[in-house]
């Protein structure tokens, strides 16, 4: 049958759209972290939607499983071929084929790369609000897949709510053409929710319509330091009613994530002392420099007068800003730089917040006394970042999990707000959602995909 | 058949649930216009979502289909039973069981009429920003099950955006508890998708958590004149990148719209003279009262100098805010008060909207000399609605949502921005959606409501 398919597939393409064998680099079955597994059976490389549609229709027929990869930037191995899966790369669907200003949307083919997309919306004056550390690397299709949220979510949401119209190829080849401007169109079904956050399981996203913004014209960085978590949440609700619809980013770092980060992430500097219990990154964007910049200083004042804070720093360049950015953003190199860990993506209430990292930071010690969690996020969007971290040489992965996603539980959380459930994250799914929501996620597969063809064991098992 | 289904009803809840003969009312088969149909076989009335299921598992295996009806405000007559029909009314089920400032979240039964749930959270400084002209009698269930845009959607998107979780059951009496109040929750197929938008055709939504804001505490309304659509479209440019995230409404009304109004709809009254070609209604909202007001002065300012609009006011007073809100608020009336129309409801580019509008007018006029279209809607978010109005005594129905429909395909516009298809507009679904879109709305159907028993036949037939 694999000898079969890919005589298909060589007969149905030209010799750049299939690579087999050793023309297959590491890069399509290697992780983030560096780990590789067995080299998928081909990789196929589509230019079109017409092209997936084709090549989905063969495997659908023949039975043979897909893995669709972007950017491979993920966190959870969805991505990571299955032995006897063919790899669907978008690599080649490379093209931004429209940028309409007047009705603030972009018509792009999915392979593209957030930044480029970001980059080349910005030559027009306009912004596409979605933004992440993996920016360079990471596509929209995986954005898409994964409903990615980032940085901005406090002002623009999640990739979800960014996307206006898809076009996707459904496991058997049907080809669903629903790029569509629309911010408001309701005619059945909405059928691209199907394949926002869906991790590649009920079909190929090869085409997307996004919502794009107006660039603000100016935008002010500020960094607090705190000297608790009450005093972030009091600091949280004033940005709200102080800067409304201007505050675009309000991040958290607890401690060590602000103070190892500078000590130790090349290039990272430390604008305020490192020895204050939390910071707190402030983004605020506006169309009028002299206000937005008065506005933040008219909050940090009164945040000082109120005791909610004890410092602040507000960049005073775009360089400025960035070094601040810079800290928030590092959060892959300090892993690296700290050694053995496991990476957490929490959803829970901001009032829940500080006990849940006292728990969790408790519970480590248990597992080894020299064990700690290092913790920060997007504390506007109610989602934490942990990151486990523990001494060689033993590999702590699975006690650290069953340890972190019960305390998630304990504190009604979800275990992931961003990144998904892939492969790494299948056995705790059910600490999230209901037996009966997971039942009706395999009927939803089983109509749609109904070989099974289409990241096959991703998110749930038949 | 019948009978027997009744006879299950009735042993399985008490009287006041099951209304039969004489004891069903009016208003469980009467639509918006006053038309009746034939009374349904029975109305239920259940209080809870153990009783929807306990009601739908009955329904499921004797194979009887059941309509599910809120506040009976839809325009598109799919909640009027057909024959053989059950009423599943939600009206019993309206609790709002929390309002959790803290989280931004309010829990609420799906039966709450939308206008009691802005108050209630209006109590605790908080504000529900789904708003629209039926809002006294519309109910959340109804708002979620077509996914309601309204007059705010500029700053806080259509009522999807608002819905953080659901609790819904499927046609078999499957419970999805889904409830939950996280912003982020990347934990598989997001299902409450499936109940968003879809007219009660894959689910019966009982409970949602809904987003809520901080009330602001300021807002701002102008109403403006313009000689020409293309100075619409630069007030709104201009509006988007002065005011931005404190933009919370940008309405349009044609000249025939906002004379007829002032003029026959009693208590509304002209704030400017009625000859100029285009209105309008701008909303600003803030924390600040003394900036929000400086801002729309300094903005409308701008506007005069550029001639970008011919004469403005500001509402002096809250009062003077609502007699604004009110001439856009009374298309229902002002409806009446004309005769006999066809109400449509579009979406299109925003540079089409002035030559869309032109051509539906003089494509009215081969109908019958007489008729003429009045335009308005929500420029911001590409929608209009055109009422299409013609003399008696002749019904033109037919005639003219061809001729609307028609031009609607001919300028790449969507048939139904917010109304929804439900059966007065499935004929013509297939202008705004594909047959392979629709062929897999099917799909869905039969995957999750085997034997067709929720609201069939709405938005598409099998």
């Amino acid at each position: 049958m694999q000898a079969a398919i890919i005589g298909e597939l060589r007969a149905a393409f030209d010799a750049t759209t299939v690579l087999t064998g050793d023309d297959i680099g590491a890069r399509y079955h290697t992780d983030m972290a560096g780990v590789a597994v067995a080299p998928p059976l081909a990789v196929v490389r589509p230019r079109t939607t017409e092209e997936v549609s084709q090549f989905l229709k063969l495997c659908h027929r023949a039975r043979v499983p897909v893995t669709t990869q972007g950017g491979m930037t993920g966190l959870v191995r969805a991505t990571m071929p299955a032995p006897g899966e063919i790899v669907l790369s978008t690599e080649r669907m490379n093209a931004i084929e429209e940028v309409d200003t007047g009705g603030g949307v972009v018509i792009t083919q999915t392979g593209v790369p957030l930044q480029r997309l970001q980059e080349r919306v910005e030559q027009d004056g306009f912004m596409f609000p979605l933004d992440l550390g993996a920016r360079g690397s990471c596509t929209i299709g995986g954005n898409i897949s994964t409903n990615a949220g980032g940085n901005r979510v406090i002002r623009y949401g999640m990739t979800r709510d960014l996307v206006l119209g898809l076009e996707a190829v459904l496991a058997d080849g049907t080809i669903l053409k629903g790029v569509r401007k629309y911010i408001k169109n309701n005619t059945g079904i909405d059928l691209k929710q199907l394949f926002v956050g869906t991790e590649g399981t009920l079909g190929v996203v090869t085409r997307a319509a996004l919502r794009i913004f107006p660039a603000p014209a100016e935008q002010q960085v500020a960094l607090c330091a705190l000297s608790s978590f009450d005093k972030v949440r009091a600091l949280l609700a004033l940005s709200r009613s102080r800067l409304g619809g201007d505050l675009t980013a309000f991040e958290v770092m607890w401690n060590n994530y602000y103070r190892l980060t500078t000590e130790l992430v090349k290039g990272v500097a430390a604008p305020l002392p490192t020895n204050h219990p939390f910071y707190v990154l402030l983004e605020s964007s506006g169309s009028d420099a002299g206000r937005i910049r008065a506005d933040l200083e008219n909050l940090l004042e009164q945040a000082l007068e109120d005791d909610s804070i004890l410092d602040a720093t507000i960049a005073s360049s775009g360089a400025a800003a960035a070094a601040i950015w810079r800290i928030r953003d590092s959060s892959v190199e300090l892993g690296r730089a700290l050694g053995p860990g496991v990476g957490f993506d929490i959803s829970l209430a901001i009032d829940k917040m500080e006990a849940f990292a006292d728990a969790i930071d408790k519970g480590l010690k248990t597992i080894h006394r020299d064990a700690y969690a290092i913790v920060f996020g997007h504390a506007g969007d109610g989602n934490l970042h942990v990151n486990a971290k523990y001494p060689p040489p033993a590999d702590r992965y699975e006690e650290i999990s069953k340890l972190v996603y019960g305390i998630t539980g304990e504190f009604a959380g979800s275990i992931s707000a961003e990144h998904g459930i892939g492969i790494l994250k299948r056995p705790y799914l059910k600490l999230s959602r209901t037996a009966e929501e997971i039942e009706t996620m395999r009927t939803l597969k089983r109509a749609l995909d109904p070989y099974q063809i289409l990241n096959p064991g991703r998110i749930f098992t038949m």
